[in-house]
């Protein structure tokens, strides 16, 4: 069935292997990466990359992923097998012959609730039930540590428990403020937490795009993506195949994976946005709610009397999905069909427990409509449905903006809080300003880092490409490890706990001039060695004890070792002072110092 | 001379063209980019890169840029030309045959004040005189406004008028809240202020090469670096030839050259730190100051009882001017002679108009070390010299970190404001985490924009290859770039009059599909058109009503234009559906798009 080569990146990371914890209420292997480090005790760190990664598993995409949840759904007794929805020539755009992505080789009938029961993380959490999923999350979320760090930072609000129990998992999940997207359908996955007392963390959008794509290209995005950090994918493709394709994705992902039920709707009844009916988005709902889609985003909040208020935006309306409802909503004069029928959306997600991420189809598309009427009218409705899908035992978190200049992003956060009530706040960035095409990985890192900071759960990445085309593998990957950062430096602001070990790590590692432990404790060790190799390529100065912008004449850190050694040995500065006179030269020959 | 062909970079950016702009008080010419908008008036900017974006100018390296102030600093006839220093085989690392750098081949006389007075714009500032430089800088300050813009932003304490006047700026001076750095020696400049009221700048390092550079080379790494935007250019060079590369460098820079001239005088004494004196670095002082350097960093804030603050740092002393301080120090067992003879310093300074950087030799180089004892207590002295400064008559702007996480920059500023009495503040970065070597432009992106919008007056660039190489020329541009969306998102959230125009006006263009006016407005116009071109390289589609990343089918933009048409045209929401239940389809062609 596959006829080209497979292209999917496998193999641990430069100077890390994978482990595995244990739990101790439910029989689970929880991955986790270890980096070893020269001379002090290995690093243990959040993994997303899934088996890909894991030197002893076994990959072929044709095949899929281990059922890691396998065994776990079918213990709670509240779910059944059956006889799927047919797969039909609209799902894939009609592609036939050669054009039509072949299906996953192995089809599976899906699993839903019995008798239309919740089977959410929400309805279990309320019940007072520590799920597999649950304590999952909190294993991994603790990194491997056993004791509480040194604590920091200004949690602006957010509770930071030393150590993350399977209880605290549980409660901040049956309060609406975390939600662990897990379709029951989505056997595969590796269980993540989404919530503003855990890490903060990050999406990576795919897509295939028009002209032609394989399923082993759009796997290995995912594949790609989640290898640097992504911790969860939205899979954004329009055209044909949707479905196909999506089946490959799903079946080999180890992090939950988001749609826009959307795009696939209209391109069902040929991109026409009036045509659009609720039997077709409902029928859509079901095909990837069957395949295991674990998150949807709804544009439910766009009203048609909120409308206006974008005509004199600059920008006007920049979500894809917001602009296909409010056509929609002034074609027909009326409500859209997400909102009148949010209730029944709910009926059909909580038989799969697919979370809600309630999208911002008015988020501003520019500085200047940051946080104007329109916005925060949906955002406000937003809030209206949250408690409509939390009556429902749904999971939901909330989308938010866009391009917001620095001095506005805690308002959006403040804004979120109150009308949402704590439920997770995702952005896609935001931008904080407009005027650097081709450079809005960092203008939204900016706003990112500063919004995780003040609350938001989970980042969604901006490539470099954001405005100007579609990103390819290096932008991906670019977006992904630019993101990651901005996460991570949410994380000590916040005052995570054990979010600095990695930065303290890698900090006396380069003191001490351990190159290759600088290298593998960084997010991406392949260009910072790639980086390093440019200015001193033999393998020499790796072990050179001086650092290469300074060269071995004038390096501060080799006089700081002086400084140290000294002050450890002697008491008093008159000594010092003797001592710093018998050392002489700053000078080090290269030959010494290599 | 000049065996190699010349490699300067000159003309001007797409879609752009100089102008120039008159005084009213003095005779002079500011220099601003006119950036051309298909549909609109064109957009004035800010403009650093000198005469050599300007199609009318003639650039010969060996001759040198054209006297801008020679008239302007004559005429206030307190400055004598006089028989400088001679410069010695030592000043060139003794280079000599064909490992020196030609000098560059015209010799001027050096100026110097009359009977040591103080010829700086502070004192002419305290005696009420606006001189050419403060006019200079207030129109260009303005970017071609002649009214107030729309308000927005949070100053956070900063005092921002809708338009600059040579007397704010006289006013600022006064205050010692902003600085032109101007050496009277050098005579090519386009002044430039920096200062918390006025817009956020940005620095870029350049520096020779351990094995060799050409004097071409250097100058272009220069002309490039304030192509992109750099305000000021930091030489600093180590080895062979510093004193001839600066020479080539300061007679072809329109703009500030700043330097840390410790490195130079450790060259003379062959890099044994006990080894300096105050004579040979006074010795060196003059020799700088006589070729033109506009500011000094000079490490005086590093006394001997901080040295043991130190020890138990993750990172130690990370300024290279910190650390050879700090060993001096302790073999002599004694204050630094920078502090002792800070005051002679200052004689030299005002002669020369010399601006302090007062370095921070004890910044932190790590989350760990940031916000230590050791960083405020320096920071404490420098806010004493800086009053010393003062007194003399020099102006003065204080170095800042380094390594700070984002809950921990705020106080870097307060405690600056609050011990330095609002001197401009000049921070590295900073970076909000150790743990992205490769991306160090990023993580420190985040923590200057911050501090940016806190109120520091500049921010000195980190590109891609800190901690790892030395920056090429691709390095340069993206950590000028990265700093110069900083800045920009600084002066947004600030509010600065004006700033949100360029947004705005690429905004427009983008929402209007105007993808040439997008690229011309962004800040690196080549890079937007490369990214656009990969994904849609044919020339129809910089013309085409629809973004490169959705394609024409499913465009929000596209939409939103309908609906702001139907809203422009027509009253109520019955006739705005009835019009597009006309409009009909949201695919568009292919064909009919372009």
């Amino acid at each position: 069935m596959i006829d080209t080569l497979p292209t999917i990146t496998t193999g641990t990371l430069p100077g890390s292997h994978k482990i595995y914890a244990s739990g101790e209420i439910h029989e689970i292997r929880v991955p986790m990466r270890e980096i070893l480090i020269s001379n002090e005790a290995p690093l243990t760190i959040y993994d997303t990359s899934g088996p890909y990664t894991d030197a002893a598993a076994f990959i072929d995409i044709a095949v899929g992923l281990d059922e890691v949840r396998g065994g776990w759904l079918h213990e709670r007794g509240d779910i059944e097998e059956y006889d799927g929805r047919s797969v039909t020539a609209a799902d894939n755009g009609f592609a036939s012959g050669e054009r039509l992505t072949p299906a996953f080789p192995i089809q599976r009938r899906p699993l839903r609730a019995v008798d239309c029961r919740a089977v959410t993380q929400l309805a279990y959490a309320r019940a007072g039930i520590i799920t597999p999923e649950m304590e999952f999350v909190a294993i991994r979320e603790n990194e491997g540590r056993i004791a509480a760090s040194q604590r920091d930072g200004d949690a602006l609000g957010a509770k930071l428990p030393d150590l993350v129990t399977p209880e605290f998992v549980r409660a901040e999940i049956a309060a609406g403020r975390a939600i662990i997207p897990a379709n029951i359908n989505h056997r595969e996955l590796e269980p993540m937490v989404i919530g503003r007392n855990f890490k903060v963390k990050i999406n990576a959008n795919i897509g295939n795009s028009a002209v032609t794509s394989s399923m082993e290209e759009e796997v290995e995005k995912m594949v790609w993506a989640i290898r640097w950090g992504a911790d969860t994918v939205m899979d954004l493709s329009t055209g044909r195949n949707i479905h196909n394709i999506r089946d490959w994705i799903i079946r080999n992902a180890p992090v939950p994976i988001g749609t826009v039920p959307l795009y696939q709707a209209l391109e069902k009844v040929g991109g026409v946005a009036e045509d659009l009916t609720w039997h077709i988005f409902r029928d859509t709902l079901i095909e990837q709610a069957e395949q295991g889609v674990d998150y949807f985003t709804i544009h439910a909040g766009v009203r048609l009397h909120m409308i206006p208020m974008t005509a004199k935006r600059v920008t006007g309306i920049v979500s894809r999905g917001g602009s296909i409802m409010a056509k929609w909503c002034l074609h027909h004069h009326r409500e859209s069909f997400l909102y009148e029928h949010f209730d029944e959306i709910c009926d059909i997600c909580r038989r799969y427990d697919v979370s809600f991420s309630l999208g911002d189809g008015l988020r501003p598309g520019s500085i200047a409509d940051a946080n104007d009427e329109a916005q925060f009218a949906e955002l406000r409705t937003l809030g209206e449905l949250t408690k409509i899908a939390w009556a429902k035992d749904c999971q939901v978190m909330i989308e938010g903006p866009g391009h917001v200049p620095m001095h506005k992003i805690k308002a959006n956060m403040e804004e979120q809080l109150k009308h949402c009530r704590e439920a997770p706040f995702y952005t896609l960035g935001p931008l904080t300003t407009d005027i650097a095409p081709g450079y809005n990985h960092i203008t939204s890192a900016i706003g990112a880092a500063m919004i995780g900071w003040f609350g938001t759960a989970m980042l969604c990445y901006v490539t470099p490409k954001e405005h100007l085309g579609l990103p390819n593998r290096d932008d991906v990957k670019t977006g992904v490890i630019t993101y990651k950062l901005a996460a991570h430096a949410a994380d000590l602001a916040k005052g995570h706990p054990g979010a600095q070990r990695r930065d303290d790590a890698l900090s006396r590692a380069r003191f001490e001039f351990r190159w290759e432990d600088q290298f593998n404790l960084g997010l991406d060790p392949d260009t910072a060695r790639e980086m390093h190799d440019e200015t001193m390529p033999a393998k020499a100065h790796k072990v050179a004890h001086f650092c290469s912008m300074c060269g071995p004449k004038i390096c501060s850190m080799r006089i700081s070792h002086d400084i140290r050694a000294e002050a450890e040995k002697q008491q008093g500065m008159a000594h010092m002072a003797e001592k710093f006179r018998e050392a002489g030269a700053l000078y080090v020959p290269t030959e010494q110092a290599e």
